[in-house]
């Protein structure tokens, strides 16, 4: 819940050291902030510090931003801030499974989440019209073996030119290049239809069907170049048995997808997970 | 994991104001204290701050729990301090089920509760040989409906003769009166088999047997003059089908309530619990 | 999975006594029919035999289905018999809220329910457009104090002039009478927002907030004349911590709201849940 | 529940052919058999039926035994049957942590398993006491780099002198070598500490922790010659986050372990687990 007045929340990391809390705190209440929230964590192996605080600001909500980043960095630490007033700009990339897709429209629908969805794009047509019936702007963008090069390249400037901060890839069923996610910058959430590290690459629920798991499980995750191995952001599982067909296991995996994706976006939004080499911090 | 010098742990609530988190990790600061965990909840509503604060103190101990107490009294706020150094002297209440009693023995036994288990006070002899196996020292307090006042009288002449900070009902089937619950003085958590507030009172199993639930719950919450009411520390459920008889819940229950109440144990004794009004904040 | 032959599926109860399954199955293979699935239950304490068997028949499905009711009636036993040509005729009850209408109808479109959604009939506009995307009948039949018994009647003329053998109340905000239940004679699956029987009436959410428990629930169930007492076909429950307002339970109580709902009208639609007294066995 | 009068219980899988339900249950109740349950499962993609079937007997249980298996054959089923009179001979094999063995022991102790448990082989003395105060023989025979042909040799002879029918690896930390498995010839249940196929080999909650996922698991499965690749026969999770230290998993991970190996141990008793290929079909 957000409050009336502007809000500031910032992700902090940096090398741990007495009076971190202190000073982050004390700043605050010196400018006559008001802390809503603020969570730590000290990873006492590596020696981090890291820290999610919000805000309500007494002062002009972009130079309270700035200032804050200054003051962090004379703390050795490095910060992200945004406001309350900013709504971050989103494309869901989707191919052909709609499950996903429609549980996020609809969700943005009701206001789940407080940002703007600007664009769903796809290698198929198949969802166009129902991205037009929630008033989404929908964008094909074939891929085959031979364009993929060409056609990453139209998609990077399809979010360039829409100032796309966030991309969600709903069972988008191309991967990404390394390329594409250096040059785009910003996070890439990915839903893998498994519990990983169990089940990477192609036919995951075929794969946990030949195995015989009692739990088959999803993933969301920051897409990394190395494929199903991005910092894990959200999991959950859901008991099979002999019964379930690779059928079945698809049609219960819907229901798992949908929940652990849209979790891991809701966190994501809101300025909650910090990436950190391999894993992230989830200050929930 | 307690850190090898000397920690203070603060729980502490009182009316919100802008600058508590400041005020408190600041005056840990100054005193050249370090921060290893804070945790700190506002509810809206009722406008009411809560804080759980653990750091390392450079200063002794003692005096430092005393000089903490008056610092957050000027804030307006009460405060429960403790320090790595005191160990909680706890007793069990069993009856005849074994099951709560030796999870519990087993889990002091491998150190995973940093505290004295002092004593085994049982109105029935059935596990008196497995409490002293466990080198636990037992007493035997019969209670019968004509006796109950003088055990009751009894029960508390020896959890004051041993100190006795907190007493943990692992199945205990009598009911504690409101005499006894105020005249100890401390807290009391009780396993309650079923999900409260559903199938309050006995033979919860029987009840959720004839209701047909499809999922069965325990309850570990703090006694309080009325009976099952307690604010509810934690709770867990299992699912369960028409083919499980009453029996089986019965015996699906018991492993319910061995892994509720000792979370809700480990919690309440790793000073994570605060209880206000008929809830509980717990800073897991 | 349905088989490509056309399919028979029975539900069967009664007097417990010894070679009902012999005497099942040997009437079905005596007339070349192909058992895919036999399911059996017996309540040993009520003396009662419940059993699902699923079979590919080689004769006139409609011809087998009523041979099949003379012979279960020959062994004392109720049956219901369905052949996998018939598609349930099923109607949703609505009002403002849309998470479970849109989750059904989505399932609907997905192929994942073999049955036709007939109607969708609201006491508010609110779903009318929703409904019409989906290509699905939208019936207004507003209710208030005063017209109540005239809105049944609409109501139930609808029902009566569709055919409609199973109504769904995908978060209808109004209790239905008795009388509606009896004239209708059919099915009635709700959907209650909490851990029933605990929270039953009114505004769950709440009172859960209120109490303060560590889980929230949704429980699917069949409507009876009592308020939220009828028989349970489905409950599930969500983590909650002191950190969720009523708005947080509410929001993560709609995820928990489709996903039993969802499951409940999938068990129903299939033919795997008999209803006896207050409870169901369900054949999954 | 067993019944009062004797039972037979059967395993059964071969080719599936129309009339396999019928055929056994009819020469059950031919002989004047009483099905208590009956449970089928086909495997549409491999053609293969199987089937748990208990029955009370008229008969002496051990002459039906044998004409069952007579009967089975005649279908061109494989049949395990076994009577409630026969008390399976069970040993468990441990290393130092104790916290399976407690939990298993205290529920033979408790009745849970109606079976006989006849030893207590240990590569490390630490559990001695604890096994004798549960009046268990417990044997030591230690292994090392050097003697391991050797002390497998005395485990198989322990276990062919006590006649023991299976091997329960209760956190037992040494590998059985294929010649091992080969020569006892009957199920060896192992548990291991993460969500097979994630994480298999050693240290897996250090493997979990570096990964960063959000759910740590625990598999029960039967040891075969190819390590952590066995037919699962029960899997569970518990949900875990970025405050989790190894010590945190590997003590959390201790509760799903009990748990898990329970569950599989108890199926398996009952004789309700069918291996096939490398999975399982458990009857629950």
């Amino acid at each position: 819940m957000r409050a009336a007045s502007p809000t500031l929340v910032a992700l902090l990391h940096g090398p741990d050291q007495p009076g971190l809390v202190a000073k982050v705190s004390g700043w605050i209440f010196e400018r006559r902030g008001n802390i809503l929230h603020a969570d730590q964590h000290r990873d006492m192996e590596a020696g981090v510090f890291f820290q999610r605080v919000e805000w309500e600001t007494a002062g002009d909500p972009v130079a309270e931003e700035d200032a804050f980043r200054a003051h962090a960095a004379t703390l050795g630490m490095a910060a992200r801030v945004s406001s309350s007033f900013h709504r971050a700009r989103v494309a869901l990339f989707v191919s052909k499974a709609g499950h996903c897709f429609h549980d996020l429209a609809l969700r943005w629908k009701a206001g789940e989440f407080s940002s703007e969805l600007v664009a769903v794009i796809s290698n198929h047509p198949d969802l166009a019209d129902a991205a037009r019936g929630y008033g989404l702007a929908f964008h094909l963008v074939p891929v085959d073996e031979r364009n993929k090069g060409a056609a990453e390249s139209e998609q990077l400037a399809l979010l360039r030119n829409l100032g796309v901060e966030t991309v969600i890839l709903a069972r988008y069923m191309q991967v990404l290049s390394a390329g594409f996610l250096k040059s785009f910058g910003n996070p890439v959430i990915n839903i893998h239809h498994s519990f990983l590290p169990a089940f990477a690459g192609g036919k995951p629920y075929h794969q946990a069907h030949a195995r015989g798991v009692k739990l088959i499980g999803a993933t969301a995750h920051y897409a990394t170049a190395e494929l199903d191995d991005g910092p894990i952001i959200q999991q959950d599982v859901a008991r099979v048995t002999h019964r379930h067909s690779v059928e079945d296991l698809v049609r219960k995996g819907r229901d798992l997808e949908k929940i652990v994706l849209a979790q891991a976006v809701r966190w994501h939004l809101e300025n909650r997970v910090l990436v950190y080499g391999r894993k992230t911090v989830v200050f929930d």
